[in-house]
């Protein structure tokens, strides 16, 4: 994998991906043109005992887009620029111009709880130049270098000192707020370990002390042999409708033996991963025939410098459908209970995602 | 407060409460005929370590509903039952036909993780006979009867012995799901705490044992010290956007001084409670001058048989709006990391909702 770091116009940083060497001339463009002036803060939630984070945007857009903008898609006239330059490149990351954190420092206000600087980054990762492509679509050798460009943002992210947690994801579709139809998705990298990761890590080191394996590795296990909720089952690598399923068509993705993050996957470990996230992402879409919203979630181990034995790096898929043209709306048990209600069983909605046949290649 | 209890033809309970007493000779309509089938069951979700319930329904149907067929509103047509009977009541509470915990008890199966019954109850709970009413316009004294209903239902609850928590919560609008527009909420009665108030009680226990004080009752006293973000001040309750609020228009409603739960509060502070309510309500539905979505959820003490003097009563707000014509998705960030962020502050939120005047009845 070969990587070309720039700098925007605005001060934003940019790193272009691919499988042959870059030409040294190329620039980074940006449709903004005054620096970054987003100065994001944490406040302490006292009651959940958790942060949120602040950011309020002023405008600095320096230009009217014309119909048809896709700021993702590569600059074709430079008096248009858009986020990403044209070139040789497969994987496009850049600072995100918005950030929820990070971004140029500033002193916290003062209030009635506990507040502080948010301190943390947010990237945008084009997954390819083509706007009309999908994750799903790209050939395996480009989604294995995407999971290897996921790997070396988690490196450098980590490097860094200041991040606890990164989490790259993917929002699909309207349906799930998102306005860029450009296949892309995004990293967080978190201050603190945020509570829903920080949860997780909690049962797996109770279960790996008084185990001594792994929670989600014998959960894989414990799947492989029911058969029943499988959707991929490679050397390396299993996706399957998990039993204990929170969303109607959710699905999990992973290697098969534990490792902490993109990092440590090796070459035979990444391709099969790549063959099982294909095999989902087509089978999603070959459904309903239609592109299938979701949001995909891939957990690592805290970048805390600690080892994580208890770690098992995974993606959680979960789609807001419950059937194609109904939505679950997360409500009253859901959202303020955190006690998820579901009135499909994941046999059946395995049944369904199974009976999808995809050809990889 | 008058109440009359009744079974329905398919055996689900009913209660009517009103404020004049009851004719003995109100019987309880049901559309369905069948006895609930429903039996849901848990599932151990081990990597996050919380229950999932699963409820496969059957269709009960017997009838076809005619067209703008309400299923809430009073029972005109003997030969189109809807849910409730005709007469002089004010709020009515019934068995959900579709409960997501309890109903007939059946065995659980057997999987790879761990299952058990699903142990709980869920209720509708029909705030008016008035179909185009909301709870915002409903009189302050119905306001205050209702929440004496919800405190009724707590007490009959925690009775049964197997209730860990009851939580009273409102849907409202299309935006959050919701189909049946007639003003209502629900109950949930869980088997055990849920994963959110289970971690709220957590910091409010070691707050308390801490400081000798509760942590929502302080921050109250410094939300009025402060002034910028509160909404309604009464002698015993209050409401304000929190200093630390996830959702752009997320309001809180709360007495004063700590109560458990909807039992404990003394007629003044129910008064007040419901003068807080109504305030918050006609704000919101000012603020665009039309009916403005929301999840409401009131947090209570667990019903566990112990003393919770950590605990305090009070309503959470979760609009999915953030400005007029933009909703708040939840996405990678909130759902996956459970780490939120807000391009809007409370303060400037607050201030919009400040503007908005109201007459309370």
């Amino acid at each position: 994998m070969y990587s070309l770091d720039l700098t925007k116009p605005d001060g934003r940083k940019m790193t272009l991906y691919g499988r042959r060497p870059f030409d040294s001339q190329t620039a980074a463009p940006s449709p903004f043109v005054e620096p970054l002036n987003a100065s994001p803060h944490l406040r302490w939630h006292p009651l959940r005992g958790e942060w949120v984070t602040y950011a309020a945007y002023r405008q600095g857009r320096t230009f009217l887009p014309p119909p048809e903008y896709n700021p993702l898609g590569v600059t074709i006239d430079p008096a248009h620029p858009t986020e990403v330059p044209a070139g040789d490149w497969d994987v496009a990351v850049f600072d995100n111009r918005f950030p929820s954190l990070g971004g140029p420092s500033a002193e916290p206000p003062s209030l009635i709880v506990p507040t502080a600087r948010a301190v943390g980054h947010c990237e945008v990762v084009v997954f390819t130049q083509n706007a009309g492509a999908s994750l799903g679509v790209l050939p395996l050798a480009h989604i294995e270098l995407l999971m290897q460009v996921w790997g070396e943002r988690t490196a450098r992210l980590a490097q860094r000192g200041d991040i606890a947690y990164v989490l790259p994801f993917e929002n699909r579709g309207a349906e799930v707020g998102v306005t860029l139809h450009h296949p892309h998705g995004q990293i967080y990298a978190y201050p603190v370990v945020p509570p829903v990761p920080a949860g997780m890590q909690q049962e797996a080191q109770r279960y790996h002390a008084d185990k001594g394996s792994g929670i989600l590795q014998n959960l894989i296990t414990a799947e492989r042999s029911a058969r029943v909720r499988m959707l991929y089952e490679g050397d390396h690598a299993v996706a399957f409708v998990p039993v204990c399923a929170r969303y109607p068509y959710e699905v999990w993705v992973a290697p098969i033996e534990p490792v902490e993050n993109f990092i440590q996957l090796t070459g035979e470990q990444r391709a099969d991963l790549a063959r099982a996230l294909k095999t989902v992402l087509l089978k999603y879409d070959g459904l309903w025939q239609r592109p299938f919203p979701y949001l995909m979630a891939w957990y690592q181990a805290p970048t805390d410098g600690e080892a994580h034995p208890e770690s098992h790096l995974h993606a959680e898929f979960y789609p807001p459908y419950r059937t194609w043209d109904r939505i679950k709306y997360l409500a009253g048990t859901e959202i303020a209970a955190g006690f998820f209600a579901m009135d499909a069983l994941p046999e059946e909605k395995a049944r369904e995602l199974q009976q999808i046949e995809v050809t990889l290649e």
